[in-house]
């Protein structure tokens, strides 16, 4: 793997920003309200935020990252830290990600580079990541709001797409505009097209960059962000707090909908790079390395005949006989049997725990 | 339910001799070495131990039970006992039915009838079962070895079977033969014939009667057992110890073999009632209540589309979605999924389990 150094002639740092605030409950059981699917290990024995982190160290040029958490996770996110030089904001309450954004841009210099991601997703291809990540650069630095688009492998409905508009530079286009889920119909157009790329949530900018068009686009966030963090410095350490009482006050609103759909100067970098959200047990499956039948196991399980199955076990002793496209994932505390094109409506299995009062959500 | 009544204005007693030396594994991850299935509840809130004694208690007119156990579970067999009437031999090692048998009917007295059965069945209609014994009495109490047969529901191939011969009293015939499991054109000619009945392994004969056959048609294993008990009177208590170095040199032998082929004057009284050996998973969901969508649930399951299978859980929450036709089994160290119709695999699986050297069966 060819290693890509981004800051070597530079003056301006990059600094990572890791959003860590999802409580998704997409990958239940494992996944839970308290151990969300950024701090699991899915896809190898370090957690999907070690990963991102590890993608982002300084080896790569990056200055100390930061990561906005949420307060109930704070202490889980911290014990998974591998060096002290990260810091910390912790969001008192979730209030989506402009509003996780713009604490990190009032946290550095106005001229500071934020490479903003979030802590859950996988990229195979850092590399390509990293080359992407130098592309954007320059425009972030003359003041763009830069995304990054994932070349689309299949006509996906559960993801936002970005449309390419003219080209800016070797790689890098002006993004034409933002557009929701589409229903099949449409991904297949968006696929067939080609001028389409999934919007994975990640994005380069300057802090002041962002937090003008904050400003312009979503003004009561950025006031309200303002006022949250009026009393906090870096002096307070690694850890910071933002104003409880006035970050309630907090509009939630996505960076999407508050910025990057209104904003004039706003950038897509395509990057093909083995990337994934793994928002599912079927994603799961699809992004892990199979045995000779197609299936995934992880953990104590013993399989015969298993076919095309995801199996995996954080608890006991998972036996699979004679079965074929299944999900079996047990914890300590629960067990789950689903088929895998069926694996979304784990939805439907949190929902009716939560009805009947059941705390293994 | 009619409560039938047996021993009213008879001299001889009827002792019930449960065997309770089973230690299948067809039941896994349920049933285990140390927990075979007559230990388990499985088709209420009672075991099969616990119902077994329940149909032969001395409210329908039975003599206090005996109940065959190995050394290895005889505490656990003691712990779920509900009366302190009932006497426990306690098998030294594992010799099969004949020996066990034997160990019965050298402690009691030689004009005692034994009604001996094993401790792992379910019988649906008690009544009917008890009506079978009344109509076998007669003639056990004149010295034929009395078995009922089961009447086939389907081409069965794992039980033997019983051929009905001429009849001896009303609804009591000769048995023609004993003849094993046989194979499915051959199960299909017994149904259609109609003269064939399961062997379920339920005898009732005197003591004496039985000793009698086992020295004429086996003389080793009578000779091995009467040393084995030589020692052993009813002044010893309720747990009866027969001596290890004697009983470890009996040559095992099931009763069909040692004494059931062999013997002159045996009967078959065919009973019909909705009797089950529980022998997998698939037959316990045949024998259990289902929901509208063909389910059997038992512990703590929730269920989402899950048709014709059986969840069952001693442990985690166990959740099954757009399921169908499985069998999923969960206790706190160990989970099973395997479709219905090859339920009968769990034997691979335990094998598998054996090999690796896991502890868990």
């Amino acid at each position: 793997m060819t290693e890509v150094v981004l800051n070597e002639a530079s003056d301006s740092r990059i600094i990572p920003v890791i959003l860590c605030g999802g409580s998704g409950t997409r990958l239940w059981p494992l996944s839970r309200k308290a151990r969300p699917k950024q701090l699991l290990a899915l896809t190898g024995p370090r957690t999907m935020l070690q990963m991102t982190l590890e993608r982002v160290g300084d080896h790569a040029g990056f200055a100390p990252p930061i990561i906005v958490a949420s307060a109930d996770q704070a202490d889980a996110v911290e014990s998974q830290l591998e060096s002290d030089s990260a810091r910390l904001i912790v969001e008192p309450c979730a209030r989506n990600t402009a509003p996780a954004i713009a604490l990190a841009a009032r946290s550095v210099e106005p001229d500071d580079l934020l490479l903003v991601m979030p802590s859950d997703h996988v990229i195979g291809n850092a590399p390509a990541f990293l080359n992407a990540v130098a592309a954007a650069r320059p425009l972030a630095e003359e003041g763009w709001l830069v995304t990054f688009g994932i070349t689309p492998t299949r006509a996906e409905t559960g993801y936002g797409y970005i449309r390419r508009g003219a080209s800016l530079a070797a790689g890098v286009f002006r993004a034409d505009a933002f557009v929701e889920k589409p229903d099949a119909a449409t991904a297949e157009h968006y696929l067939s097209d080609g001028g389409y790329d999934w919007n994975g949530g990640i994005f380069l900018f300057r802090a002041d960059t962002f937090l003008a068009a904050l400003a312009a686009h979503a003004s009561d966030i950025a006031a309200s962000v303002d006022t949250a963090m009026a009393a906090v410095t870096p002096a307070d350490g690694p850890r910071l707090s933002p104003d409880a009482d006035a970050f309630a006050k907090v509009r939630p609103q996505s960076v999407d909908h508050a910025v990057m759909e209104h904003a004039d100067k706003v950038a897509v970098v395509p990057v093909e790079m083995d990337w994934s959200d793994i928002g599912s047990w079927q994603a799961l499956h699809d992004y892990k390395a199979k045995d000779g039948a197609g299936t995934a196991a992880e953990g104590d399980v013993l399989l015969i005949d298993a076919r095309n199955c995801l199996v995996r076990s954080d608890g006991p002793l998972v036996v699979a006989v004679g079965v074929e496209d299944l999900v079996i994932v047990a914890t300590g505390d629960a067990v789950l049997v689903v088929p895998r094109a069926q694996s979304q409506r784990v939805q439907e299995v949190v929902a009716r725990l939560k009805e009947k009062g059941d705390t293994k959500i």
